[in-house]
């Protein structure tokens, strides 16, 4: 089930977890479970998205670059999609041998998913046709970087976070962007709790 | 969907509640929708009913006693049931002329349900077969009494007022006194949710 702007109304108010992957909310017309992870993937990809057509995004420069080994036809495919991937933050070059040399990543980033996010993106972009434009690598590309700085299942968050998150999703609910993949949310409508529980 | 004890384990957390209405709650095993008054009335007639095997039920004397006019038929009702409400707690006698007083409640009840309390018994107690037995009249009267010393629909909680039904309702689900009437709760499970949200 797909969610609309009407299922993420601005009076959607978090009051907890479940197994600290699913956030539960409530407004005057029900209840909601959020996927945390995907909904704040889609909040986030939307960010990437929505940044990129106004110039180049916010990058985080790193105390110490990140060095690791990928084979060839990644580093290849690092290298081929450069400008995209600066575009995105990102500043990754070639190292020497096999190994290549992480100086910059998106600001969306949680500093510990650097390498995780570059091994990702190299592996990603090995696989993606070579001619394939330059719009849909930007769209592979920042659908990698929004799922990993994303919240994870079996995060525990605060009330606060969750509000923003929700918050956030309620902007992108009117965005134009298509969206895609797993469901972001399931509603339990009032009417059917009122029917369940014989209380209509 | 009746709920058995596996539904209301003792690891159940509440979280909050929809519409102050019902009770929203968690365990490792799922979500648990809870109506706050079904499920309090149940508890509360279990006790009221496991309480009445050891004798007398305790009664609160109200200061001031209540007075108000009833039909004839509700009023002879009431007195051929004296020995049950007795029983249960009740104080209640003819005042000369329409009128009844009520000069004791059943602990259990809130004060400013009294009056209700009666008025909806002695409307019972009129309906009932003259020949029901003793103990189809105390378990009706117990009913009564539950539903109107039961938090209601709409009446906003405490997390320590909603930990205590829960606890109660689970000692409930062990007692042998046969469940009836309006659904207590809806579980989603664990398995359910990550089906729906693709996560299994």
């Amino acid at each position: 089930p797909e969610f609309t702007a009407e299922q993420i109304g601005p009076a959607l108010v978090p009051i907890g977890q479940f197994r600290d992957t699913f956030i539960i909310a409530v407004d005057n017309d029900g209840i909601v479970i959020i996927d945390q992870h995907v909904a704040h993937e889609r909040v986030l990809f939307e960010q990437v998205m929505e940044r990129l057509t106004s110039g180049p995004l916010e990058s985080q420069r790193l105390l110490s670059p990140v060095m690791f080994e990928l084979p060839a036809a990644q580093r290849d495919a690092l290298e081929a999609h450069s400008k995209d991937l600066e575009r995105l933050g990102f500043d990754v070059g070639n190292f020497g041998g096999d190994s290549v040399r992480v100086g910059a990543v998106p600001a969306v980033l949680v500093l510990g998913e650097c390498e995780g996010a570059v091994r990702a993106l190299a592996e990603d972009l090995e696989g993606l046709d070579h001619g394939a434009s330059v719009d849909e690598s930007l769209r592979r590309i920042a659908a990698m970087t929004a799922c990993h700085a994303a919240v994870k299942a079996n995060d525990r968050l605060t009330l606060e976070k969750m509000a923003h998150i929700l918050t956030e999703l309620q902007r992108t609910a009117y965005s134009t962007v298509c969206p895609h993949g797993r469901p972001v949310l399931l509603r339990l409508t009032r009417r059917e709790l009122e029917k369940s529980f014989q209380r209509s």
